[in-house]
């Protein structure tokens, strides 16, 4: 990269405040910045995160401008776009080209069954293993280790990175992107106990996965015990998250890392779940609820609610409840003192001639 | 599938209550039901999930007889049998006939060390890597991506799904499911702290796993630092727990996902425990123990007992807890009137001619 | 194995408390002794673990001689010795000794990128893939089923387990060792809701993980969004812990499993952080902070405290908090009784005549 603020200024339409002749030669976050390098500052970026910075010079969204001190002036030139991360992506990406997209078609060294069904221009990786009956879209990738079992269908454009694991007759929809580890369609965890020991409860459900969601590294989809466990189109989920067998995500929902949903629980679109939070069995989430982290949910939340804490409960009513938890012991101090005081009133009280009558 | 509601009723040795003429073509979940669908209503489904359904027929147990009130009765044709569960995973298993299993033998795409030995009417599946000197039963499935160290041994008809990872000498019993993704024998954490790194301390122990246990996707169970960590007989676990070094895991448990045991802990036998539970280390869970989802455990629980909460305590004060939890904010309000009225009484009595004179 | 006891105190330069003559066949757990077996007693193990312990022998460190009661002297031989971790490592490590190192170099049924450099001595194992670009050092085991993307650097020394996934462009240091299933590199979480869909934000950092760090089984770690997630050296994280993306990790901080860090977040050195704890995004973790398992961190934790709870405070002031919620139903009545006492008081004190007067 060889350019000046200013440079970049005329390009994202943006204003410099600072000097625009400062030469930029690279892009990079403020952790990693020197002084020819042109850093970022995103919405949710602390000025703290300034403190120890060395950036040249910042892009930076025309929303924080009350953010930008004259001591901040005096130490880095800014960049002001409308748009920070767009500019700054844009930015970016033409830094950092992504590799050329491989043009492998179905690798000798990949496992592909004769009965398998693979669309134009997707590359079968070397070492990935494709089952009987499969039948796999357009432009997919699907990566070294990856194992598609048997029956399984994968719709157009959908990346499945290393080590993915399909178990037999899931469904993918088009452009789906599963992480590295991910396990989708393990039995769901069904057992009753008979004489003693536990039996398996077959599970001879599926997974059904819409189009355009992303599942993070190691999480796992377990497939329903009779119908389908689904992930509703456009979801997103972090990694090392469990959905359970029988549960039905909804559309466009966020859930955070490390996230349980025991099972046969439904949610609605656009719910969004902090990272870490648990939620029981057989339970309804509505549409635009939000959980927050490490919260345990054991109750049905109804659409457009803000839930927290253990357990969980309407954002306001958990919030009291900490304050006040913050204040126990405080509150056995007070309570110690008016019990004694309350005696002592009462002591005083049976010396006086009228109470003591009565 | 071709029936009525009738033959499969006479099947079932069940009862009809309504149409027994209802022709039913196909087996469902409530979810996924239409009017010539046969689903089924377990001991644990809400009776809201038939709200929206639109079977034709309803598989229920008699037990939950009572439940079907006279407008549920209009709505569908009810097959009434003594276990609903048994008789429709008779009926789901004949429509949905599992495939035949494979008879792979050894893969040429497998890579199997020279010295290891493989049971009769074992499949091992191409990808599936076997290390040396390992004994693996008859009847057994290893499928692809599983990478089996030198050393391990494996009882007779155990499935290992794909990319199962055993470390060395690690033993399963007989009749083991292990699912995508699982680790068994990796090193348990031992550190110690000299000169200001942390040294790793060996872990030269391993892990039995006995007969009948199942573990679920990318759970993992960390190897003994002297003996072995050992998983009982019929116990199960579910995605992503772990287990770690020198736990001992009684027979017939069953843990939800996302567990987490820490070092050298026990459990007895028919120990539960729910979803994203933490257990400290060193501890002892008792026989018949019960412990609730979302409970972080800091002590030993006896034998036969229920703990909840966050720190768990026995069910019924946690739960008394909790309540009172609900009620700090009221509680505190309360605590501040009273000091205020004490302080009013107090003030009073002082203007008492005998309290002033006390 | 064949010695006795005061043969291996000799060797060990130990004092024996009881039969130096006691033979010794073997080394193993407490749990797994017998007549003829040295076993070990550590700094942490409870004295209760020798309850049903039927060791001849147990080597034991000095610092514990004061638990060693009469009855326990009667029951067992103790060889005691200043260090009993270092002298029984001496002798376990003896009694197994590690299967030598294979001499595999690449394997022909790897998989290898033509532009990667492999250095001396490094054992490419049969199943693994490497990329275009990848620079391997020298001495290091690369595992059956691991996947190493383009680009990506490996120091000199270093592990990877079986099925390790390293997503394109991550560096890892010297003596860095992977356990099986980990991820390191996959796509941070990052999105924007535009148009009621949520968009993926490029993902186009990388991962470096320093010298001597070892990450447990099947945890994954993000890749930044600019500049590097970084895993400073000397760091151990036990198995299913999820680091997310931009996240700076500190040199020799230790994490028990399933802990989990949001986006963002940076520690300092030598933090230690108890199972199952999560921490929010953009928080500042001091060093030498320690942080109780299960505890949920909201704010940023200053240098050298210890913080538990839910949500976490300093820990004295969370213990306070615990000590008095386990007192709430009793400060209920407390209260009640309080409110009951004084409404009487109020109504006697009405009837006094100087205070109806007031």
């Amino acid at each position: 990269m060889d350019a000046t603020v200013g440079a970049l200024a005329a390009l994202l339409n943006g204003e410099v405040l600072g000097d625009a002749e400062l030469p930029i030669r690279k892009v990079d976050s403020l952790d990693n910045a020197d002084a020819v390098t042109l850093s970022f500052m995103g919405g949710g970026t602390k000025l703290r995160a300034l403190d120890a910075c060395r950036a040249g010079a910042i892009l930076v969204g025309s929303g924080r401008i009350d953010d930008l001190t004259p001591e901040l002036r005096e130490r880095f030139t800014f960049l002001v776009v409308e748009d920070a991360l767009d500019a700054f992506l844009l930015i970016l990406q033409r830094e950092r080209p992504p590799r050329p997209r491989a043009n492998i078609g179905v690798s000798p060294q990949a496992i592909v069954a004769e009965s398998a069904t693979i669309g134009e221009r997707t590359n079968i990786h070397p070492g990935a293993t494709i089952g009987e009956d499969v039948v796999i879209g357009c432009d997919c990738e699907i990566l070294s280790g990856a194992v598609i079992g048997d029956g399984c269908r994968i719709g157009d454009h959908s990346t499945l990175h290393p080590r993915v694991v399909l178990y037999p007759d899931v469904e993918l929809g088009e452009r789906v992107i599963l992480h590295a580890g991910v396990v989708v369609g393990a039995d769901g965890y069904g057992y009753r106990l008979r004489d003693g020991r536990f039996e398996k409860i077959p599970q001879l459900g599926s997974v059904r996965i819409e189009n355009d969601v992303e599942i993070g590294a190691n999480a796992t989809i377990d497939r329903g015990m009779i119908g389908p466990t689904v992930i509703g189109e456009g979801t997103k989920l972090d990694n090392l998250i469990m959905v359970a067998h029988n549960c039905q995500i909804g559309k466009h929902n966020v859930f955070a890392s490390q996230v349980g949903l025991a099972g046969s629980t439904s949610t609605g679109d656009y719910v969004r779940i902090g990272g870490q939070t648990g939620i029981a069995d057989h339970l309804r989430i509505g549409s635009n609820v939000a959980l927050a982290a490490s919260s345990a949910i054991h109750k049905d939340v109804p659409d457009g609610e803000t839930w927290a804490g253990y357990p969980a409960r309407p954002v306001e009513e958990s919030f009291r409840i900490l304050m006040a938890q913050g204040k126990l012991p405080e509150m056995r101090t007070r309570l110690r003192d008016l019990e004694k005081q309350v005696k002592r009133l009462s002591a005083e009280l049976k010396r006086t001639p009228d109470s003591e009558a009565a």
